[in-house]
């Protein structure tokens, strides 16, 4: 990284509550309160774009949000389009959708929105993404593998992300879909990504690209590879159960604290987790 | 242990092949190869102790085992039965269908076919179980929990088990029924119970209760908590999530070996390791 990062990612589990306590969509519409800029929803994801840009739009205003932008690209040309290149520019907030990860960065991977995306992120700005939107943040991402199945070398899709935060992959939905085999075989590709599963109304919010806390209702699993000595993904035939020894696993919490760089989560009684309950 | 363990287990994750290479099935008749006894099907767990008796009966049979007995227990008293007491001491095989554990353990549990099954374990038998009989195996069983989410402290039911292997917890259909989260729950609850995780068609095989090697199409997670430094088990109140760090994990397919004393997976060059393909 060239320069320190200023902004702030929430990367959402998908399935978000939207009617009740609306935990995390009200820490979304917080990172607005303080900034000049709209909130900017992305319906890339989508196929749906006109109910899911509706329905958040509404949300968002019921909580106060002032300034509600809807950026609607639906082929590539639009995130050449100068006028959204500014809105995402002038933007205090980028909220990213559900849908198909591949549709987000296919359309607008290396146009000038994206490098304006990035740009505004280092420069303080909060990117948000639910689902396909949260699994699209990472320099690689995972695009399909089967829920609830151990992981088999031949099952498991990547592809290149956003990369807004390095040294991560992410999988959504992830206790709800039994996603555990897809991170780990994800994680034994390349054990210098950790791996971030993160539940369904559960999200963890990036400061600086080097810490983060989690919000919601559900759990973060954080796996980490680096003490695996031996796994077989080298050697087995495709159709083969990738054997894995030795990978680290913490499970995570509202409130819980984790540091990126040192890849290590906090306890509760650090002087550094200060948010703990 | 006062006597080393001469028998072995084979504990299966539930839905084992039953029509085609039935590899599991298959191990288990071979059991019985060498021995004299009959090979006798428990159905104390199921509701439909007739068919599955039926339907085991005849895969045994067409798997060239000379001798299927059934043994239908439906109430206490059936495991007082000095006659089914003398086909458990005469068993080459016993094998615990699948159904409700709680009916496994409320039925035969410190009965006299109780004490004669693990003394003919001892001695050399082989005792086998699927699913809820899988689950019955250990000291403390995991008799209930969600499944496909993370792990709330309230949402874990355990009991005591059959106790024929112990310091292990086991959950059956693991990734087929997302069960990570109450798994890691049952390990948090105690670290020295070792968590195996076993997929459907998949087992493990358990000789002199010290090491298993693992058969099937699936997986076998082993969720070690003796490194666990913090969890946030005894603070928090029923329904949080339950915050671990630095549970180890290893994932094993068909012909691993894992030695159950030390807690270690075997590498396939180890020379222990005279299984691994």
């Amino acid at each position: 990284m060239a320069d320190k990062i200023k902004g702030t990612l929430i990367i959402i589990g998908g399935h978000e509550d939207k009617t009740d306590g609306r935990e995390i969509l009200t820490e979304v519409a917080r990172s607005v309160r303080f900034e000049r800029g709209p909130l900017v929803v992305v319906t890339a994801a989508t196929h749906k774009p006109d109910e899911l840009a509706e329905e958040y739009t509404a949300i968002f205003k019921d909580l106060g949000v002032k300034q509600v932008a809807v950026l609607d690209i639906r082929e590539r040309k639009d995130a050449h389009n100068p006028e959204h290149v500014e809105l995402i520019a002038g933007a205090a907030t980028v909220f990213f959708t559900g849908g198909d990860q591949l549709r987000i960065t296919s359309q607008i991977g290396d146009s000038p929105m994206f490098r304006c995306l990035h740009e505004v992120y280092r420069k303080g700005a909060t990117i948000v993404g639910t689902s396909a939107g949260a699994a699209a943040m990472p320099e690689t991402m995972v695009v399909g593998g089967p829920s609830d199945e151990s992981h088999r070398i031949s099952a498991l899709r990547m592809a290149p992300g956003l990369g807004l935060l390095g040294d991560v992959v992410i999988d959504s939905h992830f206790a709800e879909r039994g996603r555990m085999g897809r991170l780990l075989g994800a994680v034994a590709q390349n054990p210098k990504n950790l791996g971030l599963g993160i539940d369904e109304d559960t999200a963890v919010e990036v400061v600086g690209g080097e810490r983060f806390r989690v919000l919601g209702s559900g759990a973060v699993y954080v796996v980490d590879g680096a003490e695996i000595m031996y796994s077989s993904l080298s050697e087995q035939h495709a159709e083969g159960i990738v054997t894995v020894h030795d990978v680290k696993l913490h499970v995570l919490g509202a409130d819980d604290h984790f540091n990126l760089v040192q890849r290590r989560p906090l306890r509760p009684d650090e002087p550094e987790n200060n948010g703990k309950k």
